[in-house]
């Protein structure tokens, strides 16, 4: 049998103490799998004395994990502290520049220094592996920079945030408005106390960057992703989708155009037979659309300790079987610079929710409007609700295939004819294969 | 830039063609990806002169595979052959004698001669690559093979024919009866002009014996595997499953029990609401139940030319990448033997339908032949149909969890009572998490 692989583990949060804790418990299972031991040698983390459900004690201790990366005896670090900067980044970069690969669970840090840090990585003859930075225990990471290699790829998209997918499917199954849903999330450990992060779309955002890398071969840009979360969605808007033959998922979608590479974060509608429909609660799913394999689907959990562990050990045997996979897929000088398509430039079908005043001539300005701009509808509902204003009525318009630019300037023109109560409410549909 | 990888390519029918064309198309984009030109150096097929799309005059010419195999300028075998015996496992073998790793989409050498083959690329040192054999272009191989490392795995199961996938699918959304819809399955070369292999669940088991292996570490056992095809499945069983909340899906599964594996492959009703009751056509699809990941799922094209062409090209550019994966995952020697769980001991709920003779007493016989067997019902569906024979009324049950082994003696006993006209049918129902 081989030497044993000496291991390196920064942070023992919940990922970081699931990983120590399944170490030890399948430390034979490994051995025979990799034929080759799988050794703690050394951690880190901010406190030395915390029950983790895990003794540790034979590995030496590191205050700080930047020495332990630049000092420590290993032969791989584990990087499981979070956050783009900081400790989690020194430490990175320190276990590059001794040519040692690292195994990441850090979004951030990926999507902000990927590019940076894939070349230092092949400078020093080494890797990064981050099959946890993305959906959780999903095998997207491999898939995309393995199993699809030789396939050109036209669109990657999914719904990568557990909570966003656990709180739109309770508004729609149990018609609980969003800021209840969002309090009960929070009870429940699924939402942080300031839930920006997720709601907002943010973390979906820095997974898109990443798998935009990997799908089309171009640097990561976090930067010129559009951003839109699920705050403003409501229960009116989930309730217009089911009848109209939708649901509403929190997707991430980057998609090659003729302009240049699209990426987004937005609700969309997606059909309801879709098999992404179905992908519910606090599940991740990730679907990508290939010239040769058509299209494939992933879906599992997309967080929690164990299977975000089991991801962050699927590396680390890789590491020990050898594997020499460039970080980002690709040689990082290979990778085309991120060539931008502008939002507006965007062609779909759109759901538009207006309040309309109950006024003479109001629905024509607005079909007007529509028209002007080229939009065609598929369908117009309106309908009077009981608790709703006299003097107001929602009208619900699904239009065919149009551009970002042409809705915007349309729903422009119909607030300045007056006839609106409150803002004009748009979600864009994604036609799925 | 390293050396070309040199290609030996057994086989130009639909799938093997289309590699051939896509690695010419593809050149550039491969040796950019992997830092090296793949070649195709050796050819053999039955017709050298047929018109394939694509020129192959390039590479040394062979009749027989065998010989390509064993003497051909290659670096790497490309079996695509077919067939469990004669030249397919005779040039794998003279390929692997060479220490050369073989790529091969063929399920059912695998299925009969996987372990033996395993066992000689191990004393070679060299591994049989096989991603294509098993649900087209989805990579369940390399995610059961590499990605679930760590797991420990207690189900797989999955769509694994698109044959039967499109029949039913159009069975239940068009109302067209099975003999009419594998007509209409032949003529547009889905199925084939002897459908047995497909309907009758054997292509299915091919596969399954595959994956039973990856998932629980011991040897292929083909011959152990309860086989039910869906031939005999009606447009009134469709009709109930759809109103009792359930599709009907020609299912494979092997499942971890306290007596051994079970592998079965069979019609199987799942709830409407799944992500798997939605994968429909020939769409295939694969999930996996496992301690640490929780439940993963992969969906795609099971089949054609391009996707299965492209699960054989990322295996190819596995092997150009260095990988030294075990074929069955681990090492052959360390395989467990295959412990079978008798179907009889199949745990599980039931669908039954019965026509009942319009006799005083047939039902109050069939409930005590339930009980008698400690079934109990979760629903009991009793309808007159117009076009049904007056003297005959269709009873559905849906039984609670149970075992085989009851279900099947209780409808014997129902049987002998006389009260049924005809046999009675069941159908599997499969708990999905």
């Amino acid at each position: 049998m081989a030497s044993p692989l000496k291991l390196g583990l920064a942070g023992l949060g919940t990922v970081g103490a699931s990983v120590a804790r399944i170490l030890a418990g399948k430390r034979e299972h490994f051995s025979d799998t990799i034929g080759r031991a799988v050794v703690l040698t050394a951690v880190s983390a901010r406190d030395r004395n915390r029950d983790r459900g895990v003794d540790v004690s034979a590995a030496a201790w590191f205050d700080d994990p930047v020495k332990l990366a630049a000092e420590g005896d290993i032969d791989i670090y584990v990087e499981l502290i979070g956050g783009s900067d900081g400790p989690a980044l020194d430490s990175v970069r320190a276990a590059l520049n001794r040519g040692i690969p690292v195994v990441t669970a850090n979004k951030a840090l990926l999507a902000h220094h990927g590019v940076q840090l894939a070349k230092l990585a092949q400078r020093k003859n080494t890797t990064i592996l981050f099959e946890a930075a993305v959906a959780g225990g999903i095998p997207i990471i491999k898939t995309m920079r393995e199993a699809l290699r030789g396939n050109g790829v036209s669109r990657v998209y999914g719904i990568l945030n557990g909570t966003c997918n656990y709180m739109l499917t309770r508004m729609e199954r149990e018609g609980i408005a969003f800021a209840d849903v969002l309090a009960e999330a929070q009870g429940l450990g699924y939402a942080e106390a300031d839930p920006t992060f997720d709601i907002g779309g943010f973390d979906a955002a820095h997974k898109l960057a990443i798998l935009t890398s990997l799908a089309f071969g171009c640097e990561i840009d976090l930067d010129a992703i559009y951003i839109e979360g699920i705050s403003q969605i409501t229960l009116e808007d989930i309730r217009a989708a089911s009848e109209l033959g939708f649901r509403i998922k929190l997707l991430a979608v980057a998609q090659r155009t003729d302009t240049g590479i699209e990426q987004r974060v937005h609700p969309t509608m997606i059909p309801a037979n879709a098999a992404l429909a179905r992908v519910d609660g606090v599940v991740n799913a990730v679907a990508v659309d290939t010239d040769l394999l058509g299209s494939i689907l992933l879906a599992g959990p997309g967080a929690g300790g164990a299977a975000t562990a089991s991801a962050v050990l699927s590396d680390i045997l890789d590491v020990a079987a050898g594997t020499s996979v460039p970080t980002l897929g690709i040689a990082p000088q290979q990778l085309a610079p991120y060539r931008r398509a502008r939002m507006r430039a965007h062609e779909g079908g759109y759901y538009i929710r207006l309040q309309v005043a109950d006024e003479v001539g109001a629905f024509a300005a607005i079909a007007r409007r529509m028209a002007e701009n080229q939009i065609s509808l598929e369908s117009i509902v309106q309908r009077r609700r009981e608790d709703e204003d006299g003097g107001v009525q929602p009208v619900i318009l699904i239009t065919h295939e149009t551009t970002e630019a042409a809705v915007r300037k349309a729903l422009d023109a119909v607030q300045r004819d007056g006839h609106l109560r409150g803002d004009p409410r748009m979600i864009r549909i994604e036609k799925l294969a």
